[in-house]
């Protein structure tokens, strides 16, 4: 369930006229922005930005990103996007930053369904005159290069068939990759980016079932490079993607000065899918309300709008 | 353009009847079968599908194979689908044929556009409830699933950006991978299966121009396993799919017993696109008209059905 919340009522001209107020004079009035922004779903939020570039031809997001700052702006551009292009945003922020972000990259290919993923790349076009693929290409080599490839191309069977010897036959595979420290990974490639969903998890349960460990478990002795840091999001993300994002939130809060960032681009992207059941993963591991260690670990405008995704009342 | 000839009018309901009357008594009136299907376009043979249905709960594509058969059959087996169902079997097809027909699922990858493609893989998923890219794998290892994979995967960009550094930069990548007989071919891969076919035509014709001679004739000389003649495939097809299809269509009608599966795939995939244009660089390059050749090297229905979709007047 989404964590956002929305007012019953809603008028997109009203709204862009109250913004219009919030920029006059020095210094946006930055709650007000957050009290309407941070609280209309994908759909308004779409038509406040039609209305406002009517009443005064002029470009909401822009006007947004000359008003605010830091971290809160770089939530707030994101939260006004579309999600299609907010990822192809996400994602060519990520292969541009090399190394350190090919698991967000895993991370959105794996996570989405095949639809979304692929209004993802038609957004990608859009915005870079480009590929998605032809991106992740240039920038990496070898097995790093095959798997991001595999992940963000592949065109998934949504389907509930499952072939139980299938399973058996590719949860073998994987274990006998695992097990080597330097495995046949053509054929993991293989399995993780052209099998079902359903499938991958009827794999995944064959591996635990056999060796009493979960793959991923497994993995974590392992994920020293980059292939393998990948390798074992996109099972995760696949596996069970509310307890990915339990943990990047964590890790994200945990970090020496909080990663802004993990935290924005979780609480972003899933605010108006499944955020409450992630907040209640996330209760359930840390014993802590992420509204309080978000409240804790952040400060300012940027806190409460990110509260305000969180569905923290006012 | 197109070769198929479509009457002004058509009614699907008397079409439907007519070809009821046709498969009365024993053995069909092919003749009539060919003079209403052979004349109509893929929205109108939708049209006479449905229509056939609602008069006679009967599949109408069931009937007429249980009515005609041999090549006669296949071919029109294959004309009643839509384009995307149709490429989706050709490609089934192709896969579980193996080494032999690999060239046809680069034909297909790399003539479609990325949204008939895409159109492609639904059809696909539902058709056989996997991916296409999960069969192209299960079925291919190394480089050859490599490319493949990358080429049914492909969303290319489709504007007509070109960045000339940059094709000149690849040019030289392919030059120094086709010179060697076990070349670098990650790179050509990434090259081919993730660049806009603009951008490849550009890339070609440096190499042309470098060189003197094109690429695609340079790689002839060791066309000799399944990926080298995949990767040919791939490059003729990006580079000029008509002069392709004239090539195709020259071996099948060469081939001592004539290539029917070869002939029939090009004369139906594109008779309502550009046979038009694929028969006059077939008489470019042959100084014999196609329907002359096809008249000569085939016989009874299957010849009569051929030549009323390459627009030959009964």
């Amino acid at each position: 369930m989404a964590t956002l919340v929305v007012p019953n009522q809603t008028s997109p001209v009203q709204d862009a006229e109250a913004l219009r107020q919030a920029f006059k004079g020095w210094g946006a009035d930055n709650k007000a922005i957050i009290a309407i922004l941070g609280h209309r779903n994908v759909h308004q939020r779409q038509e406040i930005r039609k209305a406002y570039e009517e009443l005064y031809q002029e470009d909401l997001i822009k006007r947004l990103e000359s008003e605010i700052s830091g971290d809160f702006e770089r939530a707030m551009y994101r939260w006004m996007l579309e999600p299609a292009e907010r990822n192809a945003v996400l994602l060519n922020v990520a292969i541009r930053n090399g190394n350190k972000d090919y698991i967000v990259v895993a991370e959105i290919a794996c996570v989405l369904s095949a639809e979304e993923l692929l209004a993802v790349r038609r957004a990608y076009h859009n915005r870079y005159k480009r590929s998605l693929e032809e991106d992740v290409a240039a920038y990496t080599t070898g097995h790093l290069r095959q798997i991001l490839i595999g992940l963000v191309s592949a065109f998934r069977y949504e389907g509930d068939e499952i072939n139980a010897k299938l399973a058996q036959t590719e949860a073998n595979i994987l274990h006998e990759a695992v097990k080597q420290k330097k495995g046949n990974y053509e054929e993991v490639i293989r399995i993780l980016t052209t099998r079902s969903k359903t499938q991958l998890l009827a794999t995944f349960n064959r591996y635990r079932d056999e060796h009493g460990i979960s793959i991923s478990k497994k993995l974590l002795d392992q994920t020293s490079d980059d292939f393998q840091k990948v390798l074992h999001t996109a099972i995760r993300c696949i596996n069970d993607h509310k307890k990915y994002y339990e943990k990047v939130l964590r890790n994200a809060l945990k970090k020496f000065g909080t990663d802004e960032d993990g935290l924005s681009r979780v609480v972003v992207t899933r605010a108006e899918k499944d955020l409450k059941d992630i907040k209640e993963v996330y209760y359930k591991r840390n014993s802590v309300h992420l509204e309080d260690e978000v409240s804790k670990e952040t400060s300012g405008d940027y806190k409460r709008f990110i509260l305000a995704l969180l569905g923290k009342h006012d």
